[in-house]
């Protein structure tokens, strides 16, 4: 699939074999491992195995992969690491504090021993919700 | 698809419009509503029209539908709001902070503007990754 990878992509050269992972799952379309610089107990990094940037790009067939490898990783993880509950998490884009531009969903375990919060502090007041919608659905 | 859904879930209410809500997208297999207590500007969430509890016992075909879903809003909310990125959040089982027993992805458009980071910090020692691999891998 070299054709579909991205020279200068780290993720890519990890699909290609050309630096090694701790890999946890894979099929033809997706690649499981850990992340090198875990912050988690189990933290996983999710992928597909053709290049996209991220969520915007990411074509539908490869997209329905990564969630269902995300599901099966997660439920394993319930078994083989005890953990309670998982956290699903992307970046997509600069300002959402993306690092590889290859598309990653990191999977991170809980547990009831975990000490962190996956919810940031805000300053952001509420808004008119109406008119929000107004400007942004979908729904004609 | 009343059959489909729980009598004491208010996602559920709010799919069978005993509830309103904000709403921003809908097909056959999703809905998607601006949070009622955001924290965020465009704070969305995306469920399933039928009731799942979360990751775990999500049918594929509505983790299929949902993640295509947030594809689709995530890149509607770059034209409509201007974010340049978004994060996409899960919460699965009490222990990773879920609130509402029914299935749903956060998504948190994000601006060059804010001033927060979705990253928490915790107190993990990295531990031998080698060891854990193979503890926890599905590749045989």
């Amino acid at each position: 699939m070299s054709f579909e990878n991205r020279e200068d992509c780290i993720f890519c050269k990890i699909i290609k074999e050309e630096i090694p992972c701790h890999k946890i799952y894979e099929n033809n379309f997706v690649l499981a491992f850990l992340d090198v610089n875990p912050q988690f107990k189990g933290h996983t990094l999710v992928i597909p195995k053709k290049h996209f940037e991220n969520i915007f790009d990411c074509e539908d067939k490869y997209l329905e992969e990564v969630i269902k490898a995300i599901k099966l990783i997660s439920n394993h993880y319930k078994d083989v690491l005890g953990c309670s509950g998982v956290n699903i998490l992307n970046a997509s884009g600069k300002d959402a504090e993306q690092s590889v531009y290859h598309l990653h969903f990191h999977i991170v375990p809980r547990f009831s021993t975990d000490d962190f919060s996956f919810w940031p502090t805000t300053n952001y007041k509420k808004e008119d919700l109406e008119k929000l919608t107004k400007l942004i659905t979908l729904v004609k």
